[in-house]
C-alpha cells in the first residue's frame, strides 16, 4: 500500500520513505486507517532545492501576488470548514463545536487575511529614508523558511496555515512546513488547499512545500542546511531546544517557542473582594481545552490566609466537578502524567485528581497540587516542571517579599497575570512585584487569566528564554510577527530606477514610512 | 607594583587578578609602561550582583535620566579629547589627526548624542497601542549587557563608549564592558569619564562597569550567566562564535560581527567609462586606516577583458606607491600574514606586495592579489578568507553568468557593491545579479566604496551570518540599533495608571507611536 504522497516543489509525490506511521484518534486510542512516510533526506534536500528557487522567484514578486494568494487560501480553507474540522477533529480529539469549527479555524481565517493585508499596505516592513544622505532600508524577504508546528492547534499554529506560515509567506517566503505527526491527515488537506491558492495567485507551487516526518538527525541538518534562511518551532523544550541550537551553529535565526507555566499572583485585596469568582475564572481557564495552551495558568501565587485557603478549596471542588477534556495524543497523557509525578515528587501536595475519567480515551483527572512558599523556594527548578494539560500547582506564600523572592526564582514566560483589590489596597505590593514580573514576562497582564491570545497588532505572544528564543519578537499578532521572517536591508546611493516600491520617492503603495524621522505615508518630494 | 584598578559596582578598586598584561604600541613595538589585571570569576560575579541591581533602578529612572547621562558623557569626552587621543594613539597607532581627533572622536559624541536624543523622545520603542482590545506594548530593557569591544575603533566602537554602548544605555540597561587588552588605557580614561557623568546625572555606578581582561572560559561562563541579559561583540570570528554559541545555549541574544569581506563587482561598462577612476577609489578605499575596517573592499570582481587588465595594473600601482600604515597589533599583523599566505596557498597570485614598510613598527606590504573566477570556483570557502588590513584579492570573471556564480558562493557580509555604467550598458547584468548579492548582504551599494558607515536611521551594519548573528539587526545607526537592547513588553489590560509613560493615554513623551494602525503623535482621546 501506498503511503500519503509528500508535497514537494508544487507535486504530490511519493516520499523517499525511510519509515511509516499511522496517527490515532484521541477520543478512541484507536489508529486511523491512514498511513503517512517518514521522509529520508532525499526529500529534504529537493525541498530545499525548490524552496531556493522559489525564494528567488518571490523576492521580485509583487506583495499584491502575496497577498492575493493568502486570501484565495483563507476563502478555500473556508469552503472546506467541515471536512477539515473533521479531520482534525478525528485526529486530535478536540470539540468540533465550538473550538475547531467556530473558534479555532476563524482565528485561522482570519491570521491570513491579516497577514494579506500587512503585505499588500507594506507599512509592516517599516522602510527607513535618510533623504539627505541617500540611505534607505525596510524589510526583505529573509529566504526559505521551515516550520514545525505543534500538536494543540491543528489550524491556528499549524504549519501550514498557523500565524508562523502567515508572516513568513507575507514577508515574502517560501514555506517548507513539517507536518505535525499527530494530525498528518488535517495537513494534506491544507497543503492540497494552499497549492490550489498558489496556483490561482500565480506563485510558484514549492512556495509551500509539506514533508509528514523526519529523522531527528535530518532536523538538525535541515536547520543548519545553507539553503536555509530561518526556522520556527513550537513545542516540546526538548525537541525545540536539540534544533535551536543547531540552527544556532550557522547563525540561522530560529524561533523557538519552548515552554511556558504562565505565573499567575492573586494579591490578597483581590482574594478578599472576589475570591469565589476568581477561582472560578481560573478553573475554567486552567481546564478549558483540556489545559493543552502554551498560556494555561500552571501557577498561581496565593497569600497564606483563609482566603487563599478558601481559593485553593473552590478550585478543587472545581477542578473534581468538571469532567476532563481528551488530551492530543499518548505523548500529551504520558508528558503530564510524568509532569504531576515530578511536582509531587518534588513536594508538591495533591489539592485534587479524584475525578476518574472515561474509559477509552486519552485522559487524566484534572489535577490541582499545592505548595508552600518556602518548599518552592527550596527547588525552584523542579516546581517550574511544565505539566502541559489539565493541571496547575498552587503556591501559597507568607508574604508580599516571599512572593517578590518567587517571582525572581522564575525562569522566562510567555505571560504573567497579577489580580489585584479594585481599589488600592494591593497598590503597595503589586508596585513591588510587578517590575519583578515585567522582566520575566512577554505579556504582563492585570485582572485576567491569560489564554486568550487576541490577534492584535499589540500582542506578544513571545517572552524571555525559554519561553521563547529571543525577548524580542512575537509569533502572534500582525505586522509584528513578520519582522521575525525578514531581514534588514539597507540600500546606500541605489539607483531610483533599481529601488524596491517601499523605498521609491513616490511612495507606490502609500506605506507608513519613517521618512528623515518622521512617520508619513507621503511621497518624497 | 598594582596593576590599574577595575570598576565594579560604581567604584574603582583592585581586581582579583588571575594575570597581568601590558599593551604594546603598535608605531615602536614596544611594551607600554602600564600594567592592566585579567581579572577571576571573582570580578564577574561582582559586576553580574550589581549590573542585576543597576537594571533594577534603570527599569524605574526616566528616559531623561539617561539621556542627560549620555550627553554628559559626550561633553566629559570632548573635554578630555587630547588625553583620550593621545592615549588612543599610543595604544592602536591610528593616526591622532585626521583619524582620532576629527573622524572618531565626533563620531562617538554624535553617537552617544544621538542615542541619548532617541532616548528622551521614545519613538524607538515603537509603542503600539491596540485601544479597543486595551493591549499595548513597547520597548523595555532587556536587562544587563557585556559589550566586547574590536581593536579597530579605539572610541566609536569601545564597549564603553562606541555604538553597542550608546544604544545599550539609551535603551535602559547597564553596561558590563570588556574593555580590549589592546587599548586598556583608553578605556580606563573612559571609564573614568562615564563614571563621573553617571554621578552627574544620578544615576547608580554600576549602570557601567569594567574589567580588562577575563579568561575564555569566564567569557563563555558570562554570556552563559541568568543575571546577564544581553551580549555585543565585534571582533575575531573564532573568538566570536565560540561566545556566541555559549549564549546560545541559554537563550540570551548575542549580537556578533564576526566577519566580512565586502564584494565589489565593477561591470564592465564602468570599468570602460572611468576605470582609472575605479581604480583609485578602491586603493583609497582600502588602504585607508591600512583596511583595518569591518567594510574594507576586500573582494572585487572585475571583467576578463583589457578594462580589467588595466584596473588591476593600476590598482597595483597604487598600492605601490602607498606607504603601508601602521596595524594595530602583532596580532592583526600575524593574523593578515596569515590570511595572505592562506589565499596565496588556495592559489592566488601577487599583483603586488612589493613595497617594503618602514622597520620598527607592527606593519606588511599592501597586498593585492589576484585569481580567475574559475579558480575561486574551485575552493570558494579558502577564497573568501578574511585579510583585515591593507589586502584585497581581485576575482577575474569570464561572464556575468560567472559574476553570479561566485556570488552565489558568497557568504553572509555587511556589505556588497555594485558599480555600472552611467549609461543603460550594464543594466540587465545589473538586474540579475543585484538580487543574487542582495540576499547576502546587509547593506547594498551602487557606486560607491562601503568603507564608510553612516550613522544614519536607515543604516544597516549588519548582515547574514557570518557578517552578525542575526540578519535583522543593525549595529550602527540611531534608533533602529537600540532595538537589539530590547525585549517586547505587552501590557494586556493593564490599569491605567500602571502603564509606562510611553503606554499612556497622554503620550506625555509625544513620541511616535502605532496607535489602532496609524503612526502618531497625538494622545489617546
Amino acid at each position: 500500500m501506498n503511503t500519503a504522497p509528500v508535497l514537494i516543489a508544487g507535486e504530490w509525490r511519493q516520499a523517499a520513505e525511510s519509515g511509516r506511521f499511522q496517527p490515532r484518534n484521541p477520543s478512541t486510542t484507536e489508529a486511523i486507517d491512514r498511513t503517512y512516510p517518514k521522509s529520508s533526506w532525499r526529500d529534504c534536500e529537493a525541498a530545499l532545492d525548490a524552496a531556493t528557487n522559489a525564494a528567488t522567484t518571490l523576492r521580485t514578486a509583487s506583495a499584491e501576488d502575496r497577498a492575493r494568494f493568502l486570501e484565495y487560501y483563507a476563502d478555500a480553507i473556508e469552503a472546506s470548514a467541515d471536512e477539515l474540522c473533521a479531520l482534525a477533529h478525528e485526529e486530535t480529539g478536540l470539540p468540533l463545536t465550538p473550538r475547531l469549527l467556530d473558534v479555532e479555524l476563524p482565528r485561522t481565517t482570519g491570521q491570513l487575511r491579516a497577514a494579506a493585508k500587512a503585505a499588500r499596505e507594506g507599512s509592516w516592513a517599516q522602510a527607513t529614508l535618510d533623504t539627505a544622505a541617500n540611505i534607505r532600508s525596510v524589510r526583505g524577504p529573509i529566504g526559505p523558511v521551515v516550520i514545525f508546528g505543534p500538536n494543540n492547534f491543528p489550524l491556528a499554529f499549524n504549519g501550514l496555515a498557523g500565524g508562523d506560515f502567515a508572516a513568513a509567506i507575507a514577508a515574502g517566503n517560501p514555506v517548507i512546513a513539517k507536518a505535525h505527526t499527530a494530525h498528518p491527515g488535517t495537513c494534506q488537506k491544507l497543503a492540497s488547499l494552499a497549492l490550489l491558492s498558489l496556483d490561482q495567485a500565480g506563485l510558484p507551487g514549492a512556495t509551500v512545500q509539506m514533508l509528514y516526518a523526519i529523522s531527528r538527525e535530518d532536523g538538525y541538518k535541515l536547520v543548519r542546511d545553507a539553503r536555509l534562511s530561518a526556522g520556527a518551532f513550537t513545542g516540546s523544550r526538548p525537541a525545540g531546544l536539540a534544533l535551536k541550537q543547531a540552527a544556532d551553529q550557522v547563525g540561522t535565526p530560529f524561533y523557538a517557542e519552548l515552554s511556558s507555566i504562565n505565573p499567575v499572583v492573586m494579591l490578597p485585596g483581590a482574594l478578599a473582594e472576589r475570591g469565589a469568582a476568581l477561582a472560578e475564572e481560573f478553573a475554567s481557564s486552567c481546564l478549558m481545552g483540556s489545559g493543552q495552551f502554551c498560556t494555561n495558568p500552571g501557577l498561581v501565587i496565593v497569600p497564606a490566609n483563609d482566603d487563599g485557603e478558601l481559593f485553593i478549596a473552590r478550585s478543587g471542588e472545581l477542578f473534581d466537578g468538571a469532567n476532563p477534556g481528551t488530551l492530543l495524543s499518548a505523548g500529551t497523557e504520558q508528558g503530564l502524567q510524568n509532569a504531576i509525578t515530578q511536582l509531587r515528587e518534588a513536594g508538591a501536595t495533591l489539592v485534587t485528581n479524584n475525578r476518574a475519567p472515561d474509559e477509552g480515551r486519552f485522559c487524566l483527572p484534572n489535577t490541582l497540587l499545592c505548595v508552600s512558599g518556602s518548599g518552592f523556594l527550596k527547588d525552584p527548578t523542579a516546581f517550574q516542571t511544565e505539566a502541559f494539560g489539565n493541571a496547575a500547582l498552587i503556591v501559597v506564600s507568607e508574604s508580599t517579599q516571599q512572593t517578590a523572592e518567587l517571582l525572581r526564582q522564575l525562569e522566562g514566560n510567555l505571560t504573567g497575570c497579577i489580580y489585584s483589590s479594585s481599589t488600592d489596597v494591593d497598590d503597595e505590593a503589586y508596585d513591588s512585584l510587578a517590575p519583578i514580573l515585567r522582566d520575566k514576562v512577554g505579556r504582563l497582564l492585570n485582572d485576567k487569566m491569560p489564554t486568550g491570545v487576541a490577534v492584535s497588532p499589540a500582542m506578544n505572544h513571545g517572552g524571555p528564554f525559554p519561553a521563547s528564543g529571543h525577548p524580542g519578537f512575537t509569533a502572534v499578532g500582525v505586522p509584528a510577527s513578520l519582522i521575525r521572517f525578514s531581514k534588514l536591508d539597507c540600500y546606500d546611493n541605489v539607483r531610483a530606477h533599481r529601488l524596491p516600491p517601499l523605498l521609491q520617492d513616490e511612495n507606490p503603495l502609500k506605506a507608513w514610512r519613517l521618512v528623515d524621522g518622521n512617520w508619513t505615508k507621503n511621497p518624497v518630494n
